[in-house]
Formats: structure tokens, C-alpha cells, sequence
């Protein structure tokens, strides 16, 4: 062990997790290592949330810009220069890395690009990079490695005909047609994506609906929506006999017991993640794992003192904010900075037209729980905002307790559900009631009068509807 | 006296306050009447909020439009069919006054197309339209006439010329110049409108800054994005000499000792309201007034038994949502359905672009009530959504009381500003403190962050400055 440094902290992955936590560890005066292998931001800000989003945002303006006689205007022709498309989402990722870069010097965080191992608890090795060799000598470690998408047995990525939303992220052309495998989150908005572009799109999803998380109205109408933009969706579906050659991807759709052969230039694979543990430990060093993910406590600690872990690494539910969440709880927690919290509940957000968000129960969740409840239910069609911005589709379902009237489940698809979803997690955080989001004045006209006529509705007490 | 009906309530206005108060009344069980001189939505609905957020629509897709290659665009030619711009939002008008006469309807309320008179007490005359001379008999009234736009004392608004916010909806064709006069919400917004569709726009304000409510933050940071725009803005500006003539309007803009000759097409009058009295009461009916507004007790009670009154018509703010509110109060109140409330506060809106939203006091008030406080802000440049979404202009600054760390005011500027304000006004009608708001998982990647993260900034715990 020739080189060694010193630290409060290192932590093993620069995602929001890692990130996170080492910004967190340096503003309580902490000296802390970020170890991340590519680039600070991970998957999430290089290769997930903040591309795809801008990504979609020009497919947006597209659509919009395709339908723009409708608000008063003759557009002569539009040439998609799809290469700038792509590089303006690679360059806003190449910005926020940088942001976060530079937050790391801020915050004097040790910012090293290399793969880390644990070689024993107290000491990290760099088995990568220019600092390879290397050891950080260090009092905790915070394992944030993240994961990384899933593919299907016995296909291989090619970034051009077998893709995950990595590949997707960095191509440069739109594949003439493409068959989606999964309809979660990811898979819905690339579907999005490629279709507002004019690829021909074909969503194949296991599970009897899109987004199967979500509530099942919001399911229903995303699917019909899709269907209306041109997609098309088979939910309750196996992908077999997955075949790629000859320029083209062909499989066999079951549905129940009937089979239809699909063909496309391109698959995409959404299926979900898998943990990314790879050399993470030395062979001394072993952690109590649960299924594939690093078991933690309460406290984000494992089952080895001094080794900590937060993010997509301990499991579901895989989103950014929730890890970020995590490892700020977990370097409170390890520097007695307050007791640290697992979370009680999220926010989950889909970026697809129409967008999804919700948070809590869905009505399925209240149903098999046999809760008593109420549910409020107020569409964009209602809305003066929505209809003068031409975004009247979706609606707001709120599900109540009876008799207590506070928030089990709200759910939101439409324009900017995204944001507005924050207002009802605010409200479960505070215990709010239907009655006191009811009696909050809202801006008017705005899209969140929606969230107030949904509690107002699931008394009768809406005035819009 | 003929032809007599008689009801639990009549209504004399349809706007926010009025059709509000009646279809809560009409959800009560109760029998009544709203008499609207006009159409049912009022002011707002016709000839404000909606169909200038229409308008607002229009401006934004077009700005974007001629921005289209950042995204990765090549747009032809773009022809804008102003006529066809007016023409749709006057048709989302069109379309949510039917909605008002559905709700009618489906609540039972009469709905007179008329102008009313309190006659006497409990006597209501129908003054004008087809049921002239008819009388109606009610238990209540309620009083939501509003107000109309303020015109220059000497001047005369001709549509062309000189106009104010209700003319300028209804105008087919862009002025190529136009002064704009009052730099508060309404003044704001239709500059924008008009700059971004290509009008040379120069804002007059008397005040020291643009949104003299706002916080001075946000004055500053709008007034230079106008600015940068392309807008002419003159603050601490009066006008003087007027003279419409000759197809144009010329005043004389006196800053300080300084003078400048302005010269436009059109002017827009943008100087605030008055309220609207006329005729309302027989000579047989006084009602205590305050300045020209109708005096109430916090039950919407006027100084005449059986006589409320709500909205605009009682004084200032002014706004289509604190209206509302008072005429769903003041109607609860009058049926024995719980305590009326009167607001204790209320989120204001301006729709130009950055968008601006507050709620609470200014820094500004707050010094001057000698508060002890702290500051949180967050740029929206630091935001990965805003970045992605190329719509970084602007900021969140929260204000919170110290020790107790609740929400003395918050302050938006930029995109979304006017949806995102919702949060923090929930947050504030339930006492939120910038822990709560902080320990509050936000949905990554969305502009709702910044809230958060502005309130975790009062205590310099902000991840990403």
C-alpha cells in the first residue's frame, strides 16, 4: 500500500446518490473522495433523467410546431436536423456534469474518475484511471454505485438495431421504426420520443397495461392517447423468438394465445435495471446483500461497520430523487448531523405526452388494502389555463381517507403533472387534508386549480365540474 | 310590481366572484338566480384572465418557433395570421362561458342575461335585457359586479388608438407601435404579447420598477429581460400631454427632470380599475361604501341586512381566485354552511415571459415590519429540467421567519412560475417550515426542485449551488 490519503468519506459512484452525498459531506466540513467511473452526474444526469428530458422537449416543440395553425400560424416547412437534436441533449448533459464538477470543487470534494474498490472496510482501492493503484485510506464509504438498464438473455447491445436507453441517448439517427420492449417509465417516453419524430413504434408490455405502476385510470388514458398519436400498444404480450439479422429486428408478440409477428430496424429494451456490483469488493470484503442490491439498515448502514449505501444500489424504487434523498439522510446520519430518515413516500414521474405523475396509493392499492376512501377527480378539459394553452387532456384524481380526508394516492397525467405533483407530496408530507387544499386560494388561471377541485371534488364541492 | 320570482339568492354579476357564488348555492340545495349584464365568466373569463392567456399561448409558440434551430430545428418561414391568434382566444372564451352556462344549468341556477338593480331590500329589478321590468324577490343578494379597466381622465378609448385591456383582446390586427401604460400584471403581460409578435413596445411606469408589488428581485430581473427583449422600459416615468391625433399618440414621458417625446400607434391604458356601480342601487337602497368599493364585515356582510357582496367589487386585490374564494365563503356563510373565512392570503400571477408568481411579503416588507428572517434562493439556470428544457431564465427566493423557519413570502421568476407558486401556497396554509419543504421528495428532474431547494438555501443545505 504505497499511496495513501485520508478521508472523512469516500464514496464509490458520482450519480445523484454519490454526488449528493459527497456535496452533502463537504458543506458539514467533511473531507470526502467522490470515486466515479465515467463522468460526475452518472447515469442519471449523462445517460438518463437530463438527456432524455431535453430529448423530449424538442419533440415537444415538434409536435407543437406540427400542429401550429392551430394557434394562428403558417409554418412553411420544418427540417428536423435530428444529429442537433441529439447533440443539444448530449451538450445540456455535458453542462450539468460540468455543474456538477464544479460544485464538487466548491464543496472540496476529492473528485476521481476510476473504478474504486472496497479492499477491506476503512481502505479503497482505485483498480482504474489515471490514479489506478492508489489507495484512500478513509473513516466511512459510501457505496452508491447505482445500476445499470437490463438486457434480455442471450441478446447483446449493438447501439444500432438492440439498444437500451444508454445506446438511444448517443444516436445520431432515427431508426425508421422500433419495437419498445417495456412500457414503464422509460419505455414510454422514448416511445414518445421516437414517434413524435415520425418513427414507427410498436410498445410490447408484459403486464396488462402501460405504466403499470400507476393508477389504472391513468393507464388507460395514457394507452388511448398513445393509440391516438399512432402508437402502437400491446400490453399482456411476451416478446419470443427475438431475432436480429439482416438490418431488422423481427420477434413473436403473444397475447393470451395469439401470436403476431413483429418486425422493426430497431429494439429497445426497457425491462429494468440491474445493480452494478462489478469488482466493487475485494474478496475480503463480503456485504449482506438482499436479492442483488447492498442490504441497508434505517441508517443506510450495511452489514459491515464503517460501509454505508444509498441509491438504486439498495434496491427499488430506482429514481434519482429518492437516492439523492438517501445518501443526503445517510452522510447526516454518519456525521450526527440529525437522525437520518428512510423515506415514507415519493413522487414518481413519467416525461411522455401526456406526462404522468403520482404519488401514494392507487385506487387498486386502497381497494386491496380495504381502506375506506373517497376519490376526487377533476379533468384539464375544466380548466380555462389548459384549454387557452390548447393542453386540455388528462385529469387529477385524488383518493381521500374517510372519514379524515387526508391524502392516500394522487394521481396526475397531463401538462406539466410533473411539476404540479409537488404540491400533493407537500401535502401528504404535511398531512394536509382534502379540506385544507380546498381552502388554499390557487392562482387563477392556472393548472393547479386542478389539484384544488380534485380535493374539492371528492366532496361534491368542486365548482368547475 | 308584476312578475315576481323568489329565490334563497340572487346573484348580480357572473364573473369569478359571481358565478362562483351561485353554483356554490346552487350545490347547496338552494334556489337561486345570477343576472350577468353581459356573459356568464364576467370580466375574466371573457375579457381578461382566459383569453389573454390565449394570447400569451400564441406569444410563447411563436418566440419559440423563431428559436426552433436551438432545439435542432430548421423552420421555413413562419406567417403569423394575427386575425386567426385573436380569433382563437376568443374562442377558448366562447368555449369556457358555455362551460359557465353549463354549470349553470347543472346546478340550477337562473341564469338572466341582464342588468340588475336592488330595488329595495330582497327586491331585485331587472333593469335591462329581454326580462326588462320583471322583478325577482329573494331571501340574499350577493353583489360580484367587479370592476372595469381605469381610462386616463381626458381620454377616450376607441379601440384603436387608445385602448385598454379589453379592447386590445378584441383588436384583429398588431399595432406596429404602442406605449404601454403601467407596469403592473395586465401592463406587463400584454407587453410581451405585443413585443413578441414584433410591436415596437415601450412600458411606461410611474412607480421606481416594473410589478411594483413584486419583490424587487424579481422587479429588477424582469424589467431586464424586457429589456433584453427588445422592449423599451421607462420607470419612475409620468405622462404627460397626451394628444391622440393624426394615427398616432404622443406623450410627453417625464423622468425626473428629464422629458422625452414618445410616439406610437396605439396606447394601452393599464393604470388598474374601478369599480363597477352603476345603477346598482335604486335611490331606495344605501349601502356603506369604502372609497368607491362596497363596505363588508368578514362575512361578506354589507351594511343592509340580506346584502353581501364579493369580488372586485369590494376592493383590491383585485384577483380572479381571491373573488372566488369570497363568494364561496361569503354563500357558506349566508346558509349556515360553516364560518366564512376572509383570506389571509393569496398567490399573485403574472403571465409574461419570465413568468412572475408570489405569495406572502416581500424582503421589502419584511425589513420594514422588522422581522428577523433569512433568505433562500435558486437560480433556474442551476436546475437540470430548466437547463434541458432550455427555459433557465429566472429564479426562486423563499423567505422564512427565524427562529420558526415557517414562510414569511415566496417569489418566482421563469417558466412555470405561475404552477409552481401552488406549493409554497399550500405550504404557507399549513404553517410549512423550510425543513418540511426541504425534507420533501421532489420529483427529479423538475423546476418544482428549485422550491425545495430554495428552501433548504435559508440554511445553506441547497445541493446544487
Amino acid at each position: 500500500m504505497a499511496d495513501t490519503s485520508s478521508y472523512d468519506l469516500v464514496v464509490i459512484g458520482g450519480g445523484p446518490a454519490g454526488y449528493a452525498g459527497a456535496i452533502r459531506a463537504g458543506q458539514l466540513g467533511k473531507k470526502v473522495a467522490c470515486v466515479e467511473m465515467e463522468r460526475a452526474g452518472g447515469t442519471c444526469l449523462n445517460w438518463g433523467c437530463i438527456p432524455s428530458k431535453a430529448l423530449l422537449k424538442s419533440a415537444e416543440l415538434y409536435q407543437k410546431m406540427l400542429h401550429a395553425d392551430d394557434f394562428g400560424f403558417n409554418v412553411g416547412s420544418i427540417d428536423v436536423d435530428f444529429p442537433k437534436v441529439v447533440e443539444r441533449s448530449r451538450s445540456v448533459a455535458n453542462q450539468m456534469a460540468k455543474g456538477i464538477e464544479f460544485l464538487f470543487k466548491k464543496n472540496k470534494v476529492d473528485y476521481i474518475v476510476g473504478q474504486a474498490q472496497i479492499n477491506v472496510p476503512g481502505m479503497v482501492e482505485l483498480i482504474s484511471g489515471d490514479r489506478k493503484g492508489e489507495y484512500l485510506s478513509t473513516k466511512n464509504i459510501l457505496i452508491a454505485t447505482g445500476c445499470r438498464a437490463r438486457m434480455l438473455p442471450g441478446l447483446t447491445k449493438d447501439g444500432k438495431q438492440v439498444m437500451t436507453a444508454r445506446e438511444i441517448l448517443d444516436r445520431r439517427d432515427l431508426p425508421k421504426s422500433c419495437i419498445v420492449m417495456g412500457a414503464g417509465a422509460i419505455g414510454m417516453e422514448f416511445a414518445y420520443f421516437l414517434n413524435a419524430f415520425g418513427s414507427d413504434v410498436t410498445v410490447v408490455e408484459m403486464m396488462d397495461r402501460v405504466l403499470p405502476v400507476e393508477d389504472d385510470d391513468v393507464s388507460k388514458f395514457v394507452e388511448k392517447s398513445f393509440k391516438k398519436q399512432g402508437l402502437k400498444v400491446m400490453t399482456g404480450t411476451k416478446a419470443e423468438n427475438i431475432t436480429v439479422a439482416d438490418g431488422k429486428v423481427t420477434l413473436d408478440a403473444m397475447t393470451g394465445d395469439k401470436t403476431e409477428k413483429l418486425e422493426a430496424e430497431s429494439l429497445l429494451v426497457a425491462i429494468g435495471v440491474q445493480a452494478n456490483t462489478d469488482k466493487l469488493l475485494s474478496n475480503r470484503v463480503k456485504l449482506e446483500m438482499h436479492r442483488n442490491y447492498v442490504k441497508v439498515d434505517a441508517h443506510y448502514r450495511t452489514s459491515v461497520k464503517g460501509i454505508y449505501a444509498a441509491g438504486d444500489i439498495i434496491g427499488p424504487p430506482w429514481l434519482a430523487h429518492v437516492a439523492t434523498y438517501e445518501a443526503v439522510q445517510a452522510v447526516n446520519g454518519m456525521f450526527d448531523h440529525g437522525e437520518p430518515r428512510p423515506y415514507v413516500r415519493f413522487p414518481g414521474c413519467t416525461y411522455c405526452q401526456p406526462q404522468v405523475a403520482s404519488i401514494g396509493m392507487t385506487e387498486r392499492d386502497v381497494k386491496a388494502k380495504e381502506l375506506k376512501y373517497k376519490v376526487g377527480k377533476f379533468p384539464f378539459t375544466a380548466s380555462g389555463k389548459a384549454v387557452a394553452a390548447m393542453e386540455s387532456e388528462g385529469f387529477v384524481k385524488l383518493i381521500v381517507s374517510e372519514p379524515e380526508g387526508e391524502i392516500l394516492g394522487a394521481h396526475i397525467t397531463g401538462a406539466e403533472a410533473t411539476e404540479l405533483i409537488a404540491e400533493y407530496a407537500l401535502g401528504m408530507e404535511l398531512e394536509a387534508t382534502w379540506e385544507e387544499i380546498h381552502g388554499t386560494i390557487h392562482a387563477h388561471p392556472t393548472l393547479s386549480e386542478a389539484l384544488m377541485e380534485a380535493a374539492a371534488a371528492t366532496h361534491n364541492e368542486a365548482i368547475h365540474i
